[in-house]
């Protein structure tokens, strides 16, 4: 199959975690947002939206948006699991990939950060104070919550683990103080040294520009 | 089980829709988001983010998020099922239904609107072009993909309709002129014919307060 990703793009970050956790054959191609790719005709005519991840499978079909992606590959790919059997637990792990995927992330998207400053001519500073306070909301919560021992629902790596990492790497990129949230950070650094999570790393990609 | 709702929530209007469905024995109890009842140390031990929905199970425990709930019920009520049986038809489902929850829904929330209006003083008139302009994206992207014969994915009512018909009842709330959309239109008008949508409205609501 095949991932259009660009490397600072949270949403396939995840979906680059799960191919690498469920050990999938994949290549990866880059859809470059910062010079409009995600615009272009022929990539509209693959995700209507615009928006970075697409899965395109061995047969051709698209899959849009990184929870319906992660879902189906849960669904096909079993063999190494990424939510607990039992269904209650894996609600639990659900509901804590929702307060990032629902609740922090699409609040700090880059196309609403665009339209902070463009249209309603927020300044930056401020612009900053809205981007960490959605992710401080969000994480008291899950920072309650999670197990952290030594991932986010025990000893096996769930979803709630890909949602989390890529929003911690944002986070960090952009100064947040994480020591309010020593689970989280500890959870984060776990992960990180699993080669999963590693190589699904933005500056680990090959469209990754440092200095954009 | 017992839903924690607001009439007005669109995330716990979902869970209505589909309990109804389902026809699962439920008994509904309000939390008063005017009034800030979700900010009460009693609600905050149900659900930590002090947001609804919350559904208590019969045996006490708890399930946050809409999204998570949604799947708890699909998988443990299959009778009436949500999501198509193939699971490339699922992910289509869930990509539909995920525009909403994650690129919609997020951005028009009461915690946002208010922080707009609070922190950034942004005022109403561009707080109401913020609302329609997320709906707009949302709504065009998904009105060239939902089949509308007559719910979203054809003959069955799926968990598209369930997230969908929410997110409409509030953009007429707010006045965003819907003829751009006719698929749209003629689903929610489809879906509200139906007596599970119907019970489910925020005027049908026991809680419900239309001067509020």
């Amino acid at each position: 199959m095949e991932l259009y990703t660009y490397f600072r793009s949270s949403a396939a970050y995840r979906v680059r975690i799960a191919l690498n956790i469920k050990e999938i054959n994949h290549t990866l191609t880059a859809v470059n947002l910062l010079k409009g790719d995600h615009g272009n005709a022929s990539y509209k005519a693959l995700n209507p939206q615009g928006l970075v991840p697409t899965l395109k499978l061995n047969d051709g079909k698209v899959i849009c948006q990184s929870t319906a992606i992660l879902e189906y590959l849960e669904k096909e790919y079993p063999a190494i699991p990424l939510l607990p059997n039992n269904s209650f637990d894996a609600a639990t792990v659900r509901a804590w990939s929702n307060i990032i995927a629902c609740d922090i992330h699409p609040l700090d998207n880059l196309r609403v950060l665009k339209y902070l400053a463009g249209e309603l001519s927020v300044e930056a500073e401020e612009k900053m104070t809205w981007y960490h306070h959605w992710i401080i909301e969000g994480f008291t919560s899950l920072e309650s919550q999670l197990l952290a021992t030594p991932y986010c629902f025990g000893k096996s790596v769930t979803l709630a683990d890909v949602y989390l990492i890529p929003m911690v790497y944002n986070a960090l990129r952009f100064n947040l103080p994480m020591e309010q949230f020593p689970k989280i950070l500890a959870i984060y650094n776990a992960c990180n040294t699993l080669y999963a999570f590693d190589k699904a790393k933005p500056e680990n990609q090959a469209d990754c520009v440092i200095s954009s």
